[in-house]
């Protein structure tokens, strides 16, 4: 799942603590089941807040697109490094353990004042992260843009293997 | 301002109603001073929902690269276009009238299933959304690139002149 | 509870997950204890918008009266499907993972803008959904309705044994 | 507007005080645009609960088919005349003076237990109880069938000619 | 706990439904303990309307003094009992299931309009709900009053007593 | 409306801030309406907290049955002089300026701890502190009981002539 | 208001965007009240962050005792600057325009993870800011900690003398 | 963890129920391993008001610097210790059983009107809380102003720890 990348990762995957990892390794798979390289490493806005510049910073010289930044309470991660970067970043609210509801992670990362967007996702929903990484770099890169293609097509089948096998459990539809 | 474009456009701007215009006019102005070519119209999911699935369906083909769509309330046009279109959708949340606090149509955004992402902006955050488009496109075309680390230049030396302007006003302080 | 129905369908219960089935089965459950006809089957407004639409289209065709979807998150199908059809739908919205605490279902099938309106029940109601439906039947059709008004008078029944048993239990009162 | 209606009424539009008017009036419209009868006036769940029981158990027996309340703050008006009478109760929740944002009227009217829904519409949604009412209608009557299919079709005319405004205000786009 | 009671009761606690009773109970022990003869049953105002009328028109007839009335969801018996009855009514909002976080319920039974009260305790308060109705009837009876004020001297020693243990457990602290 | 009264009051009203007058003479109208001697005065629990403990400690003393007390914000006033009376003590929630949305004083008013109830109303419900104080009066002293009776007539009279005047506006329905 | 001050400040003053000083001159004008020297200036977290980062790093050196820091919507100067510096920073957050009302910048400054708190006070309360300073200030400088203490007495008096006027009115009560 | 301290405490940390401990513990942990001496003690404002009086009144001249309250619910301790002492208090909210999800005890204690503040920290924050404090004391205190330096430092050694592992199992980035 984790194995060494030999290719020079075009999207970074940070997050604020290492106990986000099991949320944010759906953001990997769905890169790596793309084939587009990347790298994830642990980021703290609040804990390291010089490697936090340091990482924005360098960013686009080291050839990185796009970031994928995951954090959860008052997640000030995904919108620092987008207003140091001049990289899109792709923010991924987590519901973490004394979160009011999620609702402090979704708004501290949705609710950017205008000037540095982040492009915010669902609570926990780094999956959705990682194809909307991809949409945007297929949307520049014919061979990702048709695995996305393929992908959104997957999703259909998997919806349509469902509606047979509800037939076969015995709930009746005229319309299929 | 909304002078006719020779150029093919890379992005397409909808929003749900025209009474959206006043806010989604920002995604517009955005574009227009990165000098990215954008197409604007109305496509509503619940009124036209044909034209929709026809707009979304032809996006990729016509040349777009990016959708910002727009829309308040029970607000499913971004979401629907980023189920149909393989390209990536910015979704822009509008407070419209009889809206409750904003709060749904910064849900009915935000909040897509896992497989279909939209990448969402503030509540009425049009210019972000803007931006944005700007950053994902820059990170693959270096002209667009420079501009928008220009365009974050910007954002600082307005603030840099609020501070000078602050001490001309009598304010203190022994940092700068 | 899920046995080959015979009678051409008047009801369509849809739902955009598979998942969704042990919520939305309650609605079916109802259906058949009013000896109303109906079909069910998944369609996701997301992963299958084009059969969404195809759906929702042939729906009247097809002989339906009403239809039944839920769906939780950012909840489209209820909505979308009225866009589309003229027939009235009643919208469930789930309690999924993720959700933020049903707030983002509730909202998104709610919500709706003027001119298409969606018939929502409570979150997780879909046994209400079905009872809806056999009222919105029964006003027009003299079987059910008489079959609704039993209905309400079993409720009546439960929670007058019910009193009955707090007595038995030694629950003193003097009004019955 | 309220012109005296000759014919029967089938639909039954009240609200819990006259100063929800102005908002319900929308549903009186919607009505009259169908050549759907109707009668209206105030019933107060709170200040006249005899009027409401009686209301609700008449309602039936003098033709009715559907029922249209709208009430806010704590809006019992819709559920208690739901758990009254077998018809169908559409409720409207309607954003008043000292409601807390209007969550007050949706959730006292949306969340009824099982047994007893109310199909709910949007805040202040009274022009889509009155479409709601006619879809319902006209799922059992040809004649208001095809009106409400018709309206639907206006409601897209309307954003087609909103469409070709944008164009000639000088948006362009090269969908249309 | 809920032995037979030989005196005329002047409180009436009702619930819902049969389901709400082990949050309830804290109400019958609490009037159980200063010694206000109660009666408890199950009055729904959805699914027992008419019941729910003559039990609240009869109230005041009976000898009752006030009534105690939970209720989940879209919780209508307190308001509505409130609404027939001169006499007070105590109202607990009860966090059901498929409740929106007991929001519904609390919003249902505290925003009453102007006219018709509901004295509304903290959800599931319903030992407050027995303490306030007890408070109310101290007011007015001596030997009430005087339990109700000791009762608050228990609270102190209990607190009191846990200051000690703190002690003993080694927390220091120089204000005891 | 600040007439001098002679009797000796047996409702005081008290509230945070000489600004929360408006709202809460409400309370006080209702009272004189009802013939209840009452008090008025601003305590502040937290700009004159011993006064406030003052106030409550003698309230009993001074022969006071019942206390409403209105705040914004952190509303502590209702609470901390119910923690320091055994008399029952009614909370009028305030929307201040700067509150957020009112949900501030509803929850600090609301949702107190097992032991210490307060009797809550709606947002800015002084009026209905005012009745609530008379139907607690009205359970012990039947010259108010009738009053409160009369009071609903009232409410129901208002509604009924509403009622008719719908008519003579041109709004028909057969129930009437 | 903003005099030059002589004496070296030992409070910074910061704020998001010069658009925020009408709020935040609250917490100059309390500490020009209580003769504690401060700096003010703009620093924007999202459009300054290497100033940020320079203000903050600088802070202690400078002399700084305490950073009162205001932001509205994705507010995360507060936070951000706490995780540079070691000083302790008081957060306030602003009800700014497009702010989903005002709920983004509360949990936004509140909900900072273990580690990095920030001293938050009321949505828009820059005034409390101010005194909050003071008498941590106070806790550590007599002559402040006086003040402080007779700053309490003042907001005592200003209600005797409400309370007083209140009876002037003619408002009776037999307390005071 | 709860030896006997020797030394004059100067925080004092109390909370409105011995159930409240299991959270506030952190606090007192963070003290100790800051060197700090602080006293621990129950303090209901509910239950015991006048020991709330006594406490807060006699707090400063004890010797306490700083005061940190926790509370659930209508959570009124920290906020009423505020308005009777000079000393600066942090607030903890902590979300009880019955809460509504926390945000009662996170509105009751930060929205606290002008004059009055408290310092808050986020829900179950009481780790921060002890933190707070010390900061507040490391500005006027060196010795203690350098531990909480070095405290900071830990904290990002903790991150560059997790760093380190992520890179040993396997997880890559061209950043460190």
């Amino acid at each position: 799942m984790n194995e060494v990348q030999n290719t020079k990762p075009i999207v970074g995957i940070i997050m604020g603590s290492d106990s986000d990892l099991p949320i944010m390794q759906a953001a990997a798979d769905v890169l790596t089941g793309f084939g587009i390289s990347f790298e994830l490493t642990v980021v703290s806005a609040h804990r390291t807040p010089l490697r936090m510049v340091q990482y924005a910073n360098s960013a686009k010289k080291r050839g990185l697109k796009i970031i994928i930044a995951g954090a959860g309470g008052a997640a000030h991660l995904p919108g620092m490094v987008a207003s140091i970067t001049s990289l899109p970043v792709i923010g991924v609210p987590i519901k973490s353990s004394n979160s009011i509801d999620g609702w402090d992670s979704v708004l501290s990362i949705l609710q950017m004042p205008n000037g540095i967007p982040v492009a915010t996702v669902a609570l926990n929903g780094a999956k959705n992260a990682g194809i909307l990484a991809a949409s945007f770099i297929g949307a520049f890169d014919d061979t990702i843009g048709k695995k996305v293609e393929a992908f959104k097509q997957t999703l259909e089948n998997e919806v349509l293997a469902k509606v047979s096998k509800l037939k076969t459990d015995g709930w009746q539809n005229q319309f299929d």
